[in-house]
């Protein structure tokens, strides 16, 4: 694994950052082809929301500057960012004069079935989400719930695994956001209150919107599932991914996941 | 600031580490006097309570062992520990043979007024904390909801910040659990959806049953504080403050605190 800090070829950082003291800090996974990161700008979107929220000072002419340059020579790879506060002392409290750590990751692609792009099971996650609507949205690092509910199922059968918030609601999947279609209409859950605002998902309402398809947020309980004509999942790295099952609920690939999967291949 | 990693002294750990990827850790943070870290034993208990939770496999006569060594020579100190799972690859699965990494921090002991041991003013927090069961009481390493609490008061005469979860219960403050007095009983937040159960917190309630007072773990509202006779907050580094003053709610100093400084003092 090629790994830079601060610009410079490293594979430490301090202790005392306060990433490692309290996940105070934020991460961005993306696909790099031909030396190029994919959807950088989306990326860096989300990242500056997720800064604004916590009030992380970042310089993001060279955040994107040092991606470029980092991802150059990769032809087929994978991309994390993290950025912390910085180094701290103890204790909560912000330091005055806190320096923002830019580390970059570089490593292979995910082995993942060729497959799954015809279709996957998802795992019935019983890890809730937490509601806790000043962290839902962004890629911060306190990523315990993931942790806990990847560890959940070992059965590769399943390639996913749907989590509910502690409401009951659908939110997201645990590496993956998810979409529905119903009557011809796009629906993903809102995150208004958890879950992490997929890039991908992103592209997906762009390109809806370019499309013509209506695509709204919404709460979306797991009663409701009977009712939608199609379901798939989507992430950066893998893109889209058509679910087939999930529980007793059973679809048939559509077309929306299709043309979807379609443009995202030109 | 002295530092070991797994026993060495060394002041970095690798980027790949999971406490700092996803926050996948937990953390301890020990007063040392005249070489020895203060209710070690109190300590291990939560975190042995926090491993089980999250799977990680510790060998904790090795902690033991290692905390000791690494405060023999402090005489008034804080020894911070913190256990991540380890190094991973990227995504959240957690790999077969990870191994557990243990990090020791020493620092001086945080200059707090010493009239905060006569009575503190708590600053009304408005970031909420989340509900997750299966998080809380165990102090792991995903801690942005107390940074951001921290983050929202500069003003030094609040000592402290009062938290309240998501759905308006007392829960803790942002580095200390809180305790109340109503016809003498001792009263304090029940942790079983968020919130840290501090060490001192568990030692007060250890000394209550010696004392014959009633300590009971409850639901309490912001609404019955005016019903409450006494308020104080605890934490294992600076033990017990009083609090008189929070909003528009005064109270004195009472006798259940003064008796339970008295005892930690001895």
């Amino acid at each position: 694994m090629i790994t830079w800090v601060n610009g410079q070829p490293t594979t430490t950082i301090s202790v005392a950052d306060r990433g490692l003291a309290y996940g105070d800090g934020l991460f961005e996974t993306m696909r790099v082809q031909q030396g190029q990161p994919l959807r950088l700008e989306l990326h860096l979107a989300r990242l500056q929301l997720g800064c604004q929220r916590l009030k992380i000072n970042l310089d993001f002419a060279q955040v994107s500057q040092e991606i470029h340059s980092f991802c150059a020579q990769a032809v087929n790879a994978v991309c994390k960012l993290i950025v912390t506060r910085g180094v701290g002392q103890r204790g909560y409290g912000i330091p005055e004069k806190v320096q923002p750590q830019r580390i970059l990751q570089l490593s292979s692609m995910p082995h993942w079935p060729t497959e799954n792009t015809q279709g996957v099971r998802l795992y019935n996650c019983q890890t809730p989400l937490a509601i806790q609507p000043l962290l839902a949205g962004i890629k911060h690092l306190n990523r315990l719930e993931q942790v806990l509910a990847r560890a959940e199922w070992q059965d590769a059968s399943y390639a996913e695994g749907l989590m509910l918030d502690t409401e009951g609601h659908i939110t997201d999947c645990v590496f993956s956001n998810i979409f529905f279609v119903r009557d011809g209409r796009l629906l993903t859950p809102s995150l208004a209150n958890c879950g992490v605002a997929g890039v991908m998902r992103a592209w997906i309402m762009q390109q809806a919107q370019q499309l013509g398809i209506d695509c709204q947020e919404t709460q979306i309980k797991v009663t409701q599932l009977a009712g939608m004509d199609e379901v798939f999942t989507s992430n950066s790295l893998y893109g889209i991914w058509p679910v087939v099952s999930y529980q007793n609920y059973r679809w048939s690939v559509g077309s929306i996941a299709r043309r979807l999967q379609q443009r995202l291949t030109d």
